[in-house]
């Protein structure tokens, strides 16, 4: 992939961890497919997850009624943001594939990547009403996350205790990376690594890199086509009526999973098919 | 509602903020209700939303594989755990009802606020793998999310563009709040409230101090009971064979949506029905 650049955004406070094996394994691998790899290494950059003024060099727009979201907006037009915040931009411009690798903290990902995205997807840099989901910034870009779990595969499935896996991930997948127009590639869940033998997690490591030398050619998850809602703030940006009526015969209709993204076989969310 | 206390934990930059009234108004509301209210002000506190071994006092157990959930979890046991934790603690040991009270940040918490989640809900604290959901360690407390959003509620209906919220809210609502057991009510949602006009915000937050004032007598959400589960590792945590048998012939079944709570007519989850 001579000429391609991949992002790992990474969250783990210990080089000793499986996270930070995960990553190094894909710094690893992909510098040897040609790629040229940047690392975000979150805990040892010390990176502030708060949304603050401080974001926001020169005056601000609205001192009386601070709006992160605005004044952020209006910094970035303007390259009045944190250079921080530029050093991320830059590096997602740069970027072909990002990958975010972290623990689940709460089902989702720990607070110091939750400011990541905060902060660094600014409105007018990562999205705008104009260009989000299919006709999003980023829709020449591929994303995935890629984590490890405390309990076991079981308790994410569509009947276990915690509830489906996807569901949990649909905020991020959909809300987050789609939104921006990312394709969004299936993530690459390490379950309880924390009681898996030695031998296994070395094994897991090795299925990664294997994945990661066909990452470029997988097929991304399917989301609901933008072009079938109505984009406009009279229409609700709702479903089309006359997409609902043809839609409605078929056994659940579109609806309440439309969204979802489509459910992998367990076996390929770790263990992609082999490539050559 | 004497002898009650509400804890509301809020984030937001600006004083002079929708949330700011919606937190001064629930201030308001529920001290004249004779509630006794804390409030955490993650901003003005600079609440630090990083999980990092400086949360932990003394000794690390096991300082080369830093592993957050297990260190704060024994410095918890050990009374090491940084002050400003134990203090969060000390709140939610006393609060009858929490409230999140937030501006809604790519479809979630921002990340302030996810930083007090991985840091406050301390394994053995808040949760164990013996207490949880149902028979959740917080399972005589309530909890809601109260929160604005950017976007009109058209944007998030089963058919809206974003999907549904129900959906949205689920790793909050059912990962994080039942998880700890708490009993969740109905969110309350500010549809972009930026859009709304002065008089009709007035209005909201007037709708929002007559509900608090019935706040504690609602009903909470439902989710899939806890006893359905088989609770072993042996059995996966999932759904008991002659529970899935039983529910397998109503329409739709227990999945995939059996785990996302009821849905509240939009009516509802604004103006609750007037209470004497």
């Amino acid at each position: 992939m001579a000429g391609k650049t991949a992002l790992i955004v990474y969250a783990h406070q210990s080089p000793s961890s499986f996270n930070a094996a995960a990553k190094d394994a894909a710094v690893q691998t992909l510098t040897a497919q040609g790629y040229k790899v940047l690392v975000s290494d979150l805990y040892t950059m010390k990176f502030q997850p708060s949304a603050t003024a401080a974001d926001i060099k020169g005056d601000l727009k609205d001192p009386e009624h601070f709006v992160y979201n605005d004044e952020a907006c209006a910094a970035w037009k303007e390259g009045r943001l944190s250079d921080d915040i530029k050093e991320e931009h830059n590096k997602l411009l740069e970027a072909d594939l990002v990958i975010f690798q972290f623990p689940m903290y709460w089902f989702s990902v720990p607070g110091i990547m939750k400011g990541w995205i905060d902060r660094v997807l600014t409105q007018g840099f990562a999205f705008s009403l104009q260009n989000m989901y299919d006709n999003g910034i980023f829709k020449d870009k591929k994303a995935l996350l890629s984590f490890t779990t405390g309990g076991p595969e079981s308790m994410y499935l569509p009947d276990g205790i915690n509830g489906d896996i996807n569901i949990m991930l649909y905020p991020l997948q959909s809300g987050v990376l789609h939104f921006c127009g990312f394709q969004v590639l299936a993530p690459q869940i390490f379950w309880s690594v924390a009681h898996t033998p030695p031998d296994a997690r070395k094994a897991l490591l090795q299925a990664w890199q294997t994945r990661l030398k066909g990452i470029m050619e997988e097929q991304p998850l399917s989301f609901a086509p933008t072009e079938l809602f109505d984009l406009t703030f009279q229409g609700g940006f709702r479903l089309r009526p006359e997409v609902k009526e043809a839609r409605a015969v078929q056994p659940y209709g579109l609806t309440p999973g439309h969204h979802l993204g489509k459910r992998l076989p367990p076996d390929n969310q770790t263990k992609p098919a082999p490539r050559d």
